[in-house]
């Protein structure tokens, strides 16, 4: 995949602090179901803060990434979801406090290739 | 690459606000040589919100994603380089109000690969 790809993706984030009794297995559970059964999710990881510094934490503990292709897959497509609207009257219902952000990402330093395959020799030219 | 190698990532989210009259621009062309001279930052992507809702923004606008091959990367190399510290007072001197998160990454719903081979079908259940 070229970098132009990787440029155009869309990102949405979620970091939250959890009710206390909020059984979050549970709800990562929940959310796993979710982007499983909506195609234009692309990719989905998720955190646990446990050893960083509280004070800079301001109480979140989880972070939530989904990578879509385009926005417009997540404005249209997965915002209005039926799993998603279900999925978010659970979630709200959970959290104590939350911080979203939707962008554009732009990848300044990307991942280094594994392998990168090398190139192809250029065909030589007819003599 | 194996699944498993993306899932010992760990990453260094921050999310911000920045005070008024400070030049996003330069605080992110500062970032960005920060992470060019940091080998152990694996990948390095940022973004900016623009169309999200303000109300479940609280007031932060930027995300800065950095991801390391393991935490010690980040703990014990990245964190006390004299270039993250010198960028460190920069930063603190530019912002409103940060959360910080840092956290092993469990990656659920991996990109798919750009040309994934077909599932194999499951074997049928014996009668």
């Amino acid at each position: 995949m070229g970098e132009e790809a990787v440029m155009s993706e869309f990102k949405h984030l979620v970091i939250v602090k959890f009710k206390e009794g909020v059984v979050v297995e549970d709800i990562i559970k929940g959310m796993e179901k979710l982007v499983s059964e909506i195609d234009v999710v692309k990719s989905f990881e998720w955190g646990q803060d446990v050893e960083g510094q509280e004070m800079l934490r301001q109480g979140f503990t989880h972070a939530f990434l989904m990578t879509f292709n385009k926005k417009e897959d997540y404005y249209t497509t997965f915002v209005t979801h039926p799993s998603h609207l279900e999925f978010s009257s659970t979630f709200s219902a959970a959290i104590d406090n939350i911080v979203l952000l939707d962008f554009p990402t732009l990848l300044v330093k990307p991942s280094p290739a594994p392998a990168p395959a090398p190139a192809p020799a250029p065909a030589p030219e007819p003599a």
